[in-house]
């Protein structure tokens, strides 16, 4: 990284890294997660049968990291709620977001290039939020690198990975399905994020804060504007990813057979159920179940 | 306010403010809570099947508030736990109610004279709850009324809030409701008294507190007995409620479209279902769901 | 227990209790508690769709207790993470349990021989689990029993206690049931544990410390392999439970009235139905609801 020894990108990280987040960059953060929050199945309803519960889903969506972080530090998670300026602003985004008189905020935000702009600033968030995580856990745990990882990840992804209970305001259970489960975009590049803040604040990373800084952003920006202007969800380390999973995790002989089984068995639905006795597990079964379930609803 | 200024009025709110909820209202509050809960569907099974489950969930619907709102700022949530007294007389008021030979206790306790004192008792306790948590959260977070309200609804409206949970322990699971979603009474004025009290204590509201304490018991305790003699469910607020509701969360004409398109649609069950894949929510489509299962199960 | 007078089993006990479990009995617990994880219906499908939800799952089985106990504390739940050479061996254990080549690992363990030592082992850390609880809880919550008590059982068989929301990072959701409603062997006799544990450290049962540990752990190493030998899975407390429960859960009689009349009506499948209509119990319509899926299940 001697690039950044250039005077020029020096002074550009030491910019950055005195940037203030407030206003403008968490304005940009509600605004995206409230947005991303109304495009859920069923949001709109649950906004005009109980504001409340719409609040509330909406706070999560803005302050689930710190929330979720505070949990895990046993730090009161109501914390969040005595920032009062954030939460007011939070609160005047969510409601122009989903009240607003012919929906003049949603539409205009929604327009592509805005859209791209507040979703690069946004991310621009996720790195002081990341760094913020690892050092408040640094100050309890100082030498426990996992403990940083996961408050540094939980700080930074928090509105995904607690997402199941954010459903549930909502009245949503979907318990088939979870961050950790099946990581989206976001999640991963946040852990990877928790990883490299780390290991730069334990010293094992010969690189200075703010340069790290610089780096993750521009990645982090870069990366989500590809994805949002070519449409694609493909994350940029899904090479390396299926490299690694191939050389750790596939050793295990008697599941990969079983798999095998299941597998050819998977030809067509029908077939899926016989896979599924075979299989004995719960998740298969329920799969089939709701297989069963649409096509005994096709039918009626 | 200035009746309260009468020499009469103002010593009662004294004497009210220095009433001890120790012991009778606090057991009026174990046995009307206790009995709530035996009275959800199929708490007499869970009764029988695990008393342990029984006393755990009736220590719940006891002591929600205190659990939530220790939960919410990082307190221990074992520390009801630790109120010995407290613990034996809500257990001996959960044994009595649920198991008592000839079921004695809670048929005379179900007679509506009976009943209606109890009941009475009960919402006074509110009054102690709200202002308790109110005061509570005051001392770690001085100047914050969002985290005041929370608290102070928390603790006085815990056993509705975590319902869900509450629910989970007796192997009940209903994640498409929640008291957010779909306020009852209890939980609409404990968040009004919650306002009251933060606005009181942070001197918004020039009233001193021993007088709002009075307005506020009596105010609950008629409106509850007026509820429990005319049977009606309609809460006070019905018509404020419509009117803010009207003028602040129906802006958003694309989903008033929307909702004018599903009505229109739901003339009868039938028109549901195709309503839901207009709708294309997820909670419509279950809502479809159940009702195909309610059918199939009547042609079964 | 006049025999712990004797010098040789007096020298035993204080042997035991010098005992350090780092780092072989806490391997045999990660051992184990990882083997049941895998033997779960559709744990070995998590482990190759998602490694970090079945590493995730394993800690929580491997450190379910501590992470329980910490947080009905309001201690940070992410401690256990902070024990760097646990987490690590735990995670060995889980990647060679999960993923090594051959299955070699997993099938010598479960080896009956070397399964039965490692169970037995698995115990002998339960012992300091509930112990460690107790006198956690003893310095927060002085006088306290039920708090100790509590902390005790919790930290002893925290993997069970929280396992419907340990399935849940696996995608399994079944709210129907839970430690509470249905009491596995472990969590029984972990309370029971955590009750005498108490009573020692309370002085109210006139035992040493080191004699109580000796005679506790004696006694559940040899039940658990007598039912491993056996294959039962009865409780030793059968009898006892059956007394205490007759003498003190039956007196309410009208429902025993209302079970006496399910039970006839449960004759057949078909009739279970109609008792759930009488019965009205959410619970009995659930599992009649079940019931119907499984035959229209059949029928398709």
């Amino acid at each position: 990284m001697d690039l950044l020894a250039l005077p020029y990108l020096d002074e550009l990280s030491h910019g950055l890294a005195n940037l203030s987040m407030f206003p403008y960059f968490d304005m940009a953060h509600y605004i995206v997660s409230v947005m991303a929050l109304r495009e859920q199945p069923g949001a709109l309803e649950v906004s005009r049968a109980s504001p409340l519960a719409c609040w509330f889903s909406s706070m999560l969506y803005c302050f689930g990291g710190a929330v979720l972080s505070g949990v895990m530090l046993a730090e009161p998670p109501v914390a969040p709620l005595s920032n009062g300026t954030g939460v007011l602003l939070a609160s005047i985004v969510w409601y122009l977001i989903f009240y607003c008189p012919k929906d003049a905020v949603y539409s205009s935000a929604a327009l592509l290039p805005l859209r791209l702009v507040l979703s690069g600033m946004k991310e621009v968030t996720r790195t002081w939020k990341v760094l913020g995580g690892v050092t408040q856990a640094r100050q309890k745990y100082k030498d426990s690198l996992l403990v940083m990882i996961a408050i540094g990840w939980a700080r930074g992804a928090g509105g995904g990975l607690i997402s199941n209970f954010e459903q549930l305001v909502r009245g949503v259970w979907k318990p088939e399905t979870n961050e950790l489960l099946k990581m989206s975009y976001p999640t991963k590049i946040t852990l990877i994020g928790a990883v490299l803040f780390t290991l730069q604040q334990t010293h094992y990373l010969p690189l200075q804060k703010h340069h790290l800084m610089l780096v993750y952003t521009v990645f982090i920006v870069v990366n989500k504007s590809r994805m949002m202007l070519t449409g694609s969800s493909s994350s940029p380390f899904a090479a390396i990813e299926s490299v690694l999973y191939k050389t750790l995790f596939t050793g295990h002989s008697p599941y990969s057979a079983l798999t095998g089984e299941v597998k050819e068995a998977c030809i067509d639905n029908g077939d899926r159920k016989s896979a599924a006795k075979v299989n004995g597990s719960s998740r298969a079964k329920e799969e089939s179940k709701r297989s069963d379930a649409k096509n005994s609803k096709k039918i009626n």
